[in-house]
Order: C-alpha cells, then sequence, then structure tokens
C-alpha cells in the first residue's frame, strides 16, 4: 500500500511514517517544514521506500495534487496545532487547518484516492456537558477557533464519506506525549524550569484537568481502526482512562527532576480564553475493538521529560 | 439601532430589512445580487433610513468592513442557499458561508461591532439520532458541505463570542416558506406543473418527511430571540410542530391549483445525495421565550403557492 502523510515529519506525523515504512509499506511524506522537523525523519528518508515532498497544504493545493498520485490512503496530520494563540491569529486556523483539508480532499477527488484518516481533537466537545465524553456527546458548542477550524475539517470529511464514496477515519485525540513531542505544557514546563528551576509559572490555577496519551498507544489505536472498523465514517475518541490535575503534571515532572520550584499561578480556572478546564474523553468505541492504551499518563510524562532532557536541542531551538 | 442585512436582497434578508425599518431602524443592506432581488427591497430603497451596498462578502470583505461603520447589530443571511448541488462545486459553501462567515466576523471586530444573528440550518443534525431533534441532540455526523459549511459559520461565531466578547444568535431554521420565496420544492414543483400539468417527477419516494416554517413567523421569532435571550451564544431551533411528507406538500399545491398531475417518483429515500429524510426540530427553546408560529405549514403552502402564482415573473426569471 502506499500511504501519503501531510504533516509526516511532525510529532505525530513521523511516527505514522515510521509504522507505515515498518509495516511494508510506501511512504509520501509531506510537509511544508514550519514545525515539522527533518531531524524527526532522518532514518525514513534513508528507506527507499520514502519519497519526501516539501509542499504547504494550504498554499500549494496543486502539489498536494501531485504528491496523491497512486496512493491508497491519507493520513492528513498537518494543521496549526497551536491551540492557544487562536485569537491572536484568527485566520491561521481557518486556512490551515479547514481549507487546508479542503485542499486534501479534492486533491484526493482528482487522484482517486478515497481513504482518509484525519486528526481531529477532543477540544470539538467545548465545554461539555458528559464526562467522560463519548462520541455522540450532546452537540457542543465550539469555544475556540482551534476546535472550530477541525471540526469544520472533520464535517469536510463526512461530506465526501457521503457524497463522493470516501472512507474516513477521524480520531479526537486527547494531547499526546512521547518521543519528538515538541509542543504543549510539559515542553512549556521543562523550558521554564532549566531557565529557572526555582520559580515555574503556571497558566489558570493549577486545578484544569486533562488528559493524555502516549503516542505509541496513539498508533497502535489508530492502525487498529483503520483494520477493524469499516463504515464509511468512523469516529473515534482517543486517549486514557484517566485524567491529571496540571498540578499533578507539575509534581510528576519536579519529582523525576528533583526539583521544588515556587509555583506561581496565573489565576482563574483554564489556561487561556477558550480552554476547556476539563478535558476526559470517554474511549469505550476504540476499545470495543481491541485497543488499549498500555502507558499510564504518569509513565508518558516521565518517558517525554526523559526524551526532552536527552534532546535538549528541541528545548533550545524554539522561541 | 444600525443594522446591517448581509443578503439583505435575499428571501429571508428582505423581510429583515422591511422589519427593522417598521422597528425605526437604520438599515444597511448589503447584497451582491447573485440571488437577492431589487425588486424585494424595492420601498426600502425609498426609504431615508436604508442605505444599499452591492458587495460580495467572499469576494470583497473590505467593502464590509467599510459597510460595518456605526452599526450595532449585523444579520449575517447572505450564504449560498443551494443546499442540492453541493457536491457540484464542493468549493462553494466553504467560500461563500464559511469563509464568508469568517470575512464578517473581521469586518465586525475591525468595526467595534459585537453582534451578530445568523442564519444557520436544521441540516447540521445530519441523520438525527432523536426527533424532534433539539439544540442539544446528540453530537451529529455531517452528511452535506451546505450543513457543514454551516455548522463551521456557527462555531466561528461561537468562537468569537468566546473570545472577542461577541453575543452571537444563532438560527438553526427548517426550510422557511411564504412571501418571496424563490428557492426551494414548492418553487420547483409549482415551474413543473406549469411546463406540464399532467405530470409532476418527484426526488425520491414522496416520503421525505420535512418541516417548513412561515417566514413571518421566522421573523417574530428572531426578534423575540434577540429582544430576549441575553446570554453570549444564543442558538435557537425555529420550526413548526408538525411535518409533512413530500406527497402531502404535492397533494396542498395540486389541491390549491386544481391539477391532477401523473407523479412520477426518481426514487429511493432522499431526494439527493446527502439530504436528509426527516427533518423536524424540537423548537421548545424558543417556545419557552413566548413565541409560537400563527401558521400551519400546510397553510405555509398555500400562501408559498398564492404569491408565486401572482408573481409569475420569479417562476419565469430562475433556471
Amino acid at each position: 500500500m502506499k500511504v501519503l502523510v501531510t504533516g509526516g515529519a511532525g510529532f505525530i506525523g513521523s511516527h505514522v511514517v515510521d509504522r507505515c515504512l515498518a509495516d511494508g509499506h510506501e511512504v509520501v511524506v509531506l510537509d511544508n517544514f514550519s514545525t515539522g522537523r527533518r531531524e524527526f525523519i532522518r532514518a525514513p528518508l534513508q528507506h527507499p521506500r520514502t519519497t519526501l515532498v516539501e509542499a504547504d497544504v494550504f498554499i500549494q493545493p496543486d502539489r498536494v495534487t501531485e504528491a496523491m498520485q497512486g496512493c491508497d490512503l491519507v493520513f492528513h496530520l498537518a494543521a496549526n496545532a497551536d491551540v492557544r494563540f487562536g485569537l491572536e491569529h484568527p485566520r491561521r486556523d481557518l486556512e490551515q487547518n479547514t481549507i487546508a483539508t479542503f485542499h486534501v480532499l479534492e486533491a484526493m477527488r482528482a487522484a482517486g484516492v478515497n481513504r482518509i484518516a484525519f486528526a481531529s481533537t477532543g477540544s470539538v466537545y467545548g465545554e461539555a456537558a458528559v464526562i467522560p465524553t463519548p462520541e455522540d456527546a450532546p452537540f457542543p458548542v465550539q469555544t475556540s477557533l482551534y476546535a472550530t477550524s477541525k471540526l469544520a475539517g472533520e464535517g469536510l470529511i463526512s461530506s465526501y464519506c457521503e457524497g463522493y464514496g470516501f472512507q474516513g477515519y477521524i480520531f479526537r485525540f486527547v494531547s499526546l506525549l512521547g518521543e519528538r513531542y515538541s509542543h504543549g505544557h510539559v515542553f512549556d514546563f521543562l523550558r521554564k524550569l532549566r531557565a529557572n528551576p526555582n520559580r515555574l509559572d503556571v497558566l489558570g490555577d493549577g486545578h484544569q484537568k486533562k488528559s493524555y496519551l502516549y503516542v505509541g498507544d496513539c498508533m497502535e489505536a489508530m492502525f487498529c481502526a483503520l483494520e477493524n472498523a469499516t463504515d464509511p465514517v468512523n469516529i473515534f475518541n482517543l486517549g486514557t482512562d484517566e485524567y491529571v490535575e496540571v498540578n499533578d503534571s507539575i509534581q510528576c515532572i519536579c519529582d523525576h527532576l528533583n526539583l521544588s520550584p515556587e509555583l506561581v499561578y496565573a489565576g482563574g480556572d483554564r489556561g487561556w480564553v477558550g480552554d476547556n478546564p476539563f478535558i476526559f474523553l470517554d474511549c469505550q468505541r476504540i476499545r470495543s475493538l481491541g485497543w488499549a492504551p498500555t502507558r499510564s499518563i504518569r509513565e508518558s510524562i516521565v518517558s517525554t521529560v526523559e526524551y526532552l532532557m536527552s534532546e535538549s536541542w528541541l528545548l533550545e531551538a524554539r522561541t
């Protein structure tokens, strides 16, 4: 099988590339390297079954169509994943997530490819009325431009399934952790603690409850769904059966680093405007296909800290 | 108050314009006249409190920002309302509905306007799991590009409410009927019967169940919500407490015209790919504010037939 991975040099995308190669597939890595990193795909690029296409899904739809030729499956993972700063540049989520997803779907239609796996987000549940939140939770009201743009992507995909006979796999992730993680709260905390081990500034009141999933477990879940779910539209929450408070996460990081910084809270019950103070997904649907996570959230946090300490160029490279 | 109405020369928009003038407001009518009609706003254009801006919301966002100056409220009704042919031009719903709504919101932000009323659709419930369908029905899977584009518009609006302090009124309409109706099944049937009174081709099997609302009742409902609902995001289904089958609707039209055509069904349980065979909304939320419809669906169909027969230029003008 030939698989195109948009955002293939990113955190999640590079793991998908590794997995596809390990499974014997041919892989087209498509990335604009705005947040993707060549270091993450160094090994795949040596592989004869890998092709790299450096292109931007929003700006260069024609290059996506070209790259799509002969593919059997598309993992559409390229996105603006910067949830927190949507309000500072409201156009970005619309362009890089909603319109970019439209470009991917049109490229597929032009190239005769009709199977797509898509990285959506648990944020589409907004301030969820039911927790843990199942896939058919009460129709939520969107609170962030990021989630809005991902939900629009979901709708485009399911409409293409209905209208053009596509088959879609939509994954509503919690936040992921693990190797190549390079964006999010563990990253931010580590960088701050490297700059000043005696003080840690924390968004909100530290009681925000979040769920995390190990990226390796996420890979198993996505491929389990692709192998076992056969509907035209297949929507799955992906997460663990637990959540942690931001304070728990800080404790875990500080214990591992043997630090006891003063914690300085920004205050309020959420990290930023549009943040959801409690994300915890009901994952019975994917569990019923036989998948289960292998790592607890704390284990994932520790392995992420270890990864970032061993790859400290990542902590240094970012501004 | 100064009110901007996008799509102000359209079926619904022109009624909003009339109502705003009757209530003593200043009105800016913005329309690109792609489907809007100068005939619908002939009286308002004579009025000193009316300004006309001929502009396209998707193509000319700067003109929308200019038109927005000094406004207190925006009715965003401009849209591609052509639900049925989305698959023939998939870009149209994205551009004219989703991106156009983004342009309206950005124009509002630039001009310091923060109150918006938006025409969404009962189609966002897809193949609804609960009928009659309340606003917090189970999270639906989108089946049409039209509904997807409207849901994206809803999400943009609620995110602007959360992020920029806007106040939003989102109306999920059933199909509307009444004066100036010029698009939809009654229109199509009448035109076919004028061409051939002895035969009527019907999409689907005629058992599709749909709900309709009289445009005058819709006006009362929207203004009732604007006066009485005070949340940052206010979402209302707008419909009647009944539904009809397409066959009932045909009977009603034929009885009124005194015709007995042969009915020729295309077959299948829906009118087109992505059509929802049963739309029936639970409108308790808007009813609890004191609003109630004054016309039954049958009365609305009859008044629409009478309107179109008296304004037969509309039946002739369209292709």
